[in-house]
């Protein structure tokens, strides 16, 4: 049988890593790729941050924001998860025949807005249209630049008894939108988290090296994420084939370490722990769209989530888990009735076309 | 009735425009976007050229080349065109559920191939799956970084006398991807010109100041290219109505022009003047992938002349027209037999997802 490619390919879950894995970082092998960041760090050229992303999320508006606002945040958020200053960007629009302009205005009114208040102007844009039936609406593809101030962040940083938090509540943006697309099966509106995080970014740098990484847990949620920050990428992966991989031979000298989650402490609104329960989600596998995770060295927890709740957006910032040497390479989480179960990344395509 | 988006807004011609000037650039108003080059110039910013493309050519397999190459060639060529080095690519997909590996990794593999004769980087990446019906195969965005290694390339800078040349053969990757549309409609194969012209674009940096413009005449053909190269974008443009713009001051300086190309000039193959005659299309309005537009003074067009046909793939090079006074604004285009004709931009959707 011929091997095609299915929706859980795009899930940001195991499958999108493994066509990333198998396919994309041996074709293009280099440093920068083979760190798999949600920004390229360019050495040696002024310290450029550079990130792309394309947003083909389903209703293109959904409460609390619509895909040009996305895929602004999303390219913004992924340079100031990086450690960078978001500066420019660039706006790519496939376009389905039959689009109504209404909505392109909308969309573009909304992108414009949001890349105003991030402080970034978009440079430089891209049109395409495809036929009926080709397309769903629009998709955005927005890239961008940011310049450095933040350097060395990495989960090969992680080290044992390091702290892990969140900058408030998690899986709204998921929830937002499947309800979205399932009206009236709950009371009531969820509003996707849909924001630009780099002020909650640039709040912790502050703590230098003691800021060990940061990622805006999207598709595949907060589990995913955090099974990339403990993945051992020793064994298999193209920078560890290189063996001139400076970056490779660093990762595997914190490795293996695993993460330890408190279900009680993980800030989840009412409204969406109910969502999820009714559609059969786990909200720590629901996309954020504005949300910041980090880890930090456990004597700068204290004020790390001090820096969080300080700043618009983090009001809410909790300190969710804690670095472990018991089980390296795996995420756990407790259960407030004292069991405990393993967080796996994202299997299948639970929540396709989310962002 | 409800204004809706047509396939002719994706054409790269008058709706293209339209849909540009309408929306995108009042929306994002800045220096860099205003200018409408194929890649923005980011001043201040160790001379950074940042471009985009989304490539959604149909079929993605084509005589001569793929999406994959096509996706790489085109935003290394933009980053070229603005007189940037081109350094670091991202690649971003977004493929229809169903897709074949096979067809995947010949695509990745084509890409790869290509960023490596380019000397180019792809660093960062992005991959989404939309379900059955919702795309065709795979789409393709390339945003490309690179650095400014010759100022000032402009259509501000055209005026009277100027030479206008061309780097080879028109029409192949239109006429190409028509006849792979409609096989069996003409006898043997045309293959698309689709080829990093980063070394043509390179082989004119000795002419300095002489060397006024340059663009790779993609969508909309020559035709369409010139067009946009003497149109006048003092009245009711963005740039202009920024006082600030120094940029649009500045275009208006040298403003109104025309060009008069000289048919019998023009290089196009024998096969594909006679598939767009079976077609009804102009090799004037057919895109181009591999092909260099540059208009330079007329004292160094000998010299730039040589310099393209001395550099792998110019071999075909020719000087085709001539920057007028006699019809500012216009293109028009004289006729082996004494006659002319005004080319305008390309109107409605002769040749939709070209590239």
């Amino acid at each position: 049988m011929e091997k095609i490619i299915t929706l859980d390919y795009g899930s940001g879950g195991k499958k999108t890593s493994s066509l990333i894995e198998n396919y994309i970082v041996p074709a293009f092998r280099n440093d920068a790729l083979a760190q798999l960041g949600d920004g390229a760090i360019l050495a040696g050229h002024e310290r450029l941050v550079f990130s792309t992303d394309s947003f083909v999320v389903s209703p293109y508006v959904f409460p609390g924001g619509d895909i040009g606002k996305l895929a602004v945040c999303g390219t913004v958020n992924d340079i100031a998860v990086s450690g960078g200053d978001p500066k420019y960007l660039s706006l790519a629009l496939i376009i389905e025949e039959g689009f109504p302009e209404n909505d392109l205005a909308r969309i573009i009114e909304s992108a414009s807005k949001a890349a105003e208040n991030a402080g970034v102007q978009v440079v430089t844009g891209d049109t395409k249209v495809v036929e009926r039936g080709r397309g769903d609406g629009i998709y955005i593809n927005t890239s961008g630049i940011g310049f450095l101030a933040h350097a060395g962040l990495s989960p090969e940083n992680i080290r044992e008894g390091d702290t892990v938090l969140v900058s408030g509540n998690v899986g709204d943006h998921g929830a937002a939108v499947m309800l979205a697309r399932n009206k009236n099966l709950v009371e009531g509106e969820i509003l996707s988290d849909c924001a630009d995080i780099s002020g909650l970014a640039k709040a912790l740098r502050p703590l230098g090296r003691d800021l060990r990484v940061m990622r805006d847990p999207t598709r595949g949620g907060v589990a995913t994420t955090l099974c990339e920050f403990v993945e051992d990428r020793s064994a298999g992966s193209t920078a560890a084939q290189n063996p001139e991989n400076a970056g490779a031979a660093q990762r595997i000298k914190n490795a293996p370490c695993g993460i330890e989650l408190f279900e009680k402490e993980i800030p989840v609104s009412p409204m969406v722990a109910a969502a999820c329960d009714i559609l059969g989600l786990d909200p720590l596998y629901c996309a954020n769209e504005g949300k910041l995770l980090a880890v930090v060295a456990k004597e700068r927890a204290g004020e790390a989530l001090a820096l969080l709740r300080g700043t618009p957006g983090g009001e809410n910032a909790a300190v969710i888990g804690t670095v472990t040497k018991a089980h390296p390479g795996k995420v756990t989480v407790q259960t407030p009735y004292g069991g405990s179960r393993i967080l796996t990344k994202l299997a299948g395509a639970q929540l396709p076309r989310i962002c």
